[in-house]
């Protein structure tokens, strides 16, 4: 008897027979679940909570007694509260019918997600917070100013000409006198965009925090920056917990319209996570979370609707108007998240409907705005963004590109960690596979070669576009069922598949495999991208782009040959083509290190023109003609050669 | 055996037989508890609370034990919550030791405190909040703007040039987008200091509402202005619940000091006073607190910090440094304070040390900086605040007046409601008195007469002013012992008396009189106000004032005659002196109606210039001078005539 298994956040599905333990099948499938003790139901590590209730996107019922029953072990080792909360241990969960797991940020193995820096870019620190350090004259009976205007005289008198204006933080005042005095008159005063005091620190504290925070759709980044310094001193990056709530925006916004609580729910625990980097951030540093006095986030414009809790729904559907789109400041402690009490959130603008702030962010890292020659900045996400011009104009576009890119919903995606095949090359005559799996990090390092438990982005990206080049799959992205090769087979749906990795090569002890369907879903999301650059270069009446960037958080690790071979932009020279890592997340940190950076943001959500392609009557045709590698009609002089070896 | 009993808020001392019931002792003295069933336990309205432990100002250690045991009746009638918080019903609770008694405020009875507002002045209307109809055009996707643009683009075609910068309130930003379609976008926008959008709401909610609250160390008086006619709509006001930590600001500071959670202590009940008002006001009228978008707050500068949650402490001593000065807006939410989540708390600029933003109030309210003539502006609190000068400068000072001239701290004395002797008239002859009371409210009008419990204010000022006219007390506020009339006599502490009206003919069953403490606590609190006029005029350079200006809660009852016979101010011509009641609530009034009167109020707060007069060497001469009626030196040509009456 097999059973659906479907494991969150990783996004792992498939079917195990009945009777499997939970952390076997996870061994097995590649999803990664603490279990130091061996699976000797000792060390109470593996811990998972059921999910359950009806998921009708999965067509799956799961509840508790599709388990067996809980186990002394687990009486002993898991709370009443935890057992309350439907959690088990995985080593002594067996199935018994359909089942949705959650694995708790704790209990996932191998938490080392690569982390993406996008490409650094030189940049001037002129943060929004600045730090100034005062002594000041003790009250008297002649000199009996109150202690707020005895640090503002101190400020416009030794530093800078502050505007008359200048406010302090109700909280921080509240705290005012009694610092001042135990201080004895001599701190620091931290000001926030020259207009608003926000800290007043005993000297010695010198160091001034801020923290960037990428928060994509299914991966939320952050590093935390020394802002008298302008380095990166840590990162750290989580999955959206959201995911358990539906893998792309669409689902969320629908999980939103559909329960009461449900906008509440989904602010909650994504707050909780970026509480969670805050707090892993800064320990790692030792530093406490109330010593960040600045945020910035970046968000497509879903994540920044959640996060700010504002009802999603209208940015769901035509013509998906947002609740607001410049960019603004809040107080973290409005939004629930746990930096300084007086310290603010800086929100990147968004520009339209599906288009938000995390490519506001690609855009002000790239800087397509300030060239002559015509850039194609694609950002690849969960979502595709992309944007084309140059500094007489920029037009951008959103498209539905899914996960597939990603490594997700993939038979055997999964995201860039330890196991994941990286590369691949086919040889086009023996049709034999060689694959690069990221390596475990020993000592911050990575060794090479490592069983490989799935595939991730640039894996696929190049698994598809090698098949491809030794005739494999043909244009239309069909198996070609004359190759002679053991690796190319019927699975057990009758389609076709390509066994990338033999079963005892791996660390799951299947075969690893590229199926039809994942090759549907490569061609549909590089369709989105190919068919929504074109429309742009057609606005924009040109036919070649002079340079392309990608971006995405795969995306330094992209084999851009491959990815122009599969037909992912228009042919442009590939000394031209840059893959930038995760821009938006750079992006942020460029916003948090200087001010003039959000003036830009806020400059270039305006300039740039959104253009909803789904309204477009060229985009059916444009999208049917790029299913196909390359492409069904364009020409692509810069890989002509490589297209030309291709055996059929 | 007598029992010290003391009754708060109303602030009654005294001693009473053992086995006698709270409401008979209550009854008796003149503290109003409910008690609709005429004692037979049966309606439980009469709860009053024990505040347990050792009083060392009070000399007294209050028990609930101290009390007969609890009753069948009271078990019945009272929450196990109300038992465990020691309440006790006031007919069933006998007493059997010292007792501090708190009677909470839905057990008073003729709550009617005499609502005094100020002199009001013609004021142009121009509050900080202003709102505007607007109909907006529903998203397309021609037209995709995000819904905040959408409403600022309005305000700016269809009113005003609004700054660019013009912000919205996040909480109210989290509700945008369902308010506005489920209004179909026709609404109407509150803009803040056209800065802010603090509410957008259905048409047909078109209310404008604002409160001004005077928060003094013994009463909070609150009006609620409908901002678009410029018209208080309801006035309510209520007894400080802060006094049962003390009389004065010092007691009160001192209670911060010595409890770990004496700030927060004090600065919750005081935000809950407030959110009470805020009710009542609110219900009054019959809308909800949260339809009231903007506050305006003035008190002295230590209530000013207690209401902020600003550690007093350092005002209570020299130089009295304050944490800030000048005015400033927090959001209401900050505060605790339950109008608008969007709704801002404005409070006044205070000056120095104990010279408040109440101070400031009656100053914007009264105008002496815009005159030619040279004005005293008194305002008698618990504190007294006095002001002098004219457009070419203003010095002011505060005084430690004590309440007696509130009628606090008087052995006879209460507070201005039903059954206070408000008026004084004694026979140069005969010594025999006649007294007014102030009547009960029968359909909003006041009846006449009813039978004296006790003095207020301006009786006492009247009292003794007539018996100095009478010749029954002396220049130096000792009793002329020769005087043979029944009224006047030695009371049980051996010190002479004054029978001001017999026990036959009060609603109390004992003889009101005013003893010689009660003599020489208005004597010490009179003198601590012309002394300080004498230094601010002294330092003027000169010796007469054109014009005086009388402020306070008791304000326009005051006999200004006898005002001036006991020497309260220095000689002016009666013509020219003004009682003008509570023209800190005006104050206040005025910067909820106007906001250049905000300005206004921060130019005066730095134009005034502040004299500390416990300094000044010349004080304490000053004060001695000014003990004696009306004064050791001075002359007054103004009611020489009468003074040349006086028998002795």
């Amino acid at each position: 008897m097999q059973y659906n298994v479907i494991f969150q956040p990783a996004g792992w599905r498939g079917t195990a027979i009945a009777g499997k333990s939970l952390l076997e099948i996870s061994r097995e499938v590649g999803v990664d679940i603490e279990a130091p003790c061996g699976e000797t139901g000792m060390c109470g590590k593996c811990k998972i909570r059921v999910e359950a209730g009806f998921f009708e996107s999965l067509g799956i019922t799961s509840r508790l007694t599709n388990l067996s029953p809980i186990t002394e072990k687990e009486r002993k080792l898991l709370s009443q509260e935890e057992l309350a909360d439907q959690y088990r241990l995985a080593c002594c969960s067996r199935i018994q019918g359909d089942i949705l797991i959650y694995v708790p940020e704790q209990s996932r193995a191998a938490e080392q997600v690569i982390l993406e820096s996008g490409r650094e870019k030189a940049f001037v620190l002129k943060p929004a917070i600045a730090q100034y350090s005062v002594k000041l004259n003790k009250p008297t009976l002649e000199d009996y100013r109150d202690d707020f205007s005895r640090i503002k005289d101190a400020l416009g008198s030794g530093f800078i000409q502050f505007d008359k204006n200048v406010d302090i933080d109700y909280s921080l005042l509240t705290q005012l006198p009694d610092i001042l005095r135990q201080n004895r008159w001599q701190v620091n005063v931290v000001v926030w965009n020259d207009s608003e005091i926000i800290a007043v620190q005993a000297q010695g504290e010198e160091g001034l925090y801020g923290i960037a925070i990428d928060i994509g759709t299914t991966t939320i980044a952050a590093s935390l920056c020394d802002l008298t310094t302008g380095s990166i001193i840590a990162r750290e990056s989580l999955i959206n917990s959201q995911v358990r709530y539906g893998d792309d925006v669409i689902s969320r916004i629908t999980y939103c319209m559909m329960n009461d609580d449900g906008l509440s729910t989904l602010n909650k625990i994504i707050i909780e996570d970026i509480n969670t980097l805050v707090r892993r951030l800064t320990k790692t540093v030792g530093i406490e979370p109330k010593m960040v006095l600045e945020m910035v986030l970046v968000f497509n414009t879903v994540m920044h609707h959640l996060v700010l809790n504002i009802n999603p729904q209208y940015i769901g559907s035509v013509p998906f108007a947002s609740a607001i789109r410049r960019s603004f400041n809040v107080k973290a402690k409005e939004l629930g998240i746990e930096i300084a009490k007086s310290g603010y959130v800086h929100c990147l603008p968004i520009e339209a409907g599906f288009v938000g702030a995390d490519n506001v962010a690609v855009l002000i890292a790239e800087e397509p705005y300030k060239q002559d020659k015509m850039m194609l900045v694609i950002d690849i996400g969960t979502n595709g963004e992309i944007n084309f011009g140059n500094k007489e104009g920029m037009l951008s576009a959103s498209c539905a590109t899914g996960p597939a890119l990603e490594g997700a919903q993939i038979k055997f995606g999964m995201r860039a960690a330890p196991g994941a095949i990286e590369r691949v090359v086919i040889n086009g005559f023996t049709k034999e596979a060689e694959v690069n799996t990221i390596g475990e990090s020993i000592c911050g390092s990575l060794s090479s070669q490592v069983a490989a438990k799935g595939i991730c982005g640039s894996g696929i990206i190049d698994a598809v576009a090698e098949l491809f080049k030794a005739g494999i799959i043909r244009s239309d992205g069909t198996f070609n069922k004359k190759i002679e090769s053991p690796r190319v087979r019927q699975g057990v749906d009758g389609k076709f598949e390509y066994v990338l990795v033999w079963a005892q090569d791996t660390a799951i002890g299947q075969d690893i495999t590229i199926t039809q369907k994942d090759v549907r879903a490569v061609q549909l999301a590089k369709a989105a991208l190919y068919a929504g650059a074109k429309i742009l270069m057609n606005k924009k009446g040109v036919d070649k782009v002079d340079e392309v960037i990608l971006a995405g958080a795969f995306g330094n690790y992209i084999n851009k040959e491959n990815a122009l071979v599969i037909g992912m932009f228009p042919d442009c020279d590939l000394e031209n083509v840059t893959a930038v890592g995760n821009a938006a997340g750079e992006g942020a940190k460029l916003a948090l290190m200087n001010v003039d950076k959000r003036a830009e943001a806020e400059h270039v959500a305006g300039f740039i023109q959104f253009v909803e392609t789904a309204t477009e009557s060229e985009f059916q045709t444009n999208f049917y003609d790029a299913m196909f590698f390359p492409h069904a009609k364009d020409t692509f002089p810069h890989i002509q050669q490589i297209l030309n070896t291709i055996p059929i």
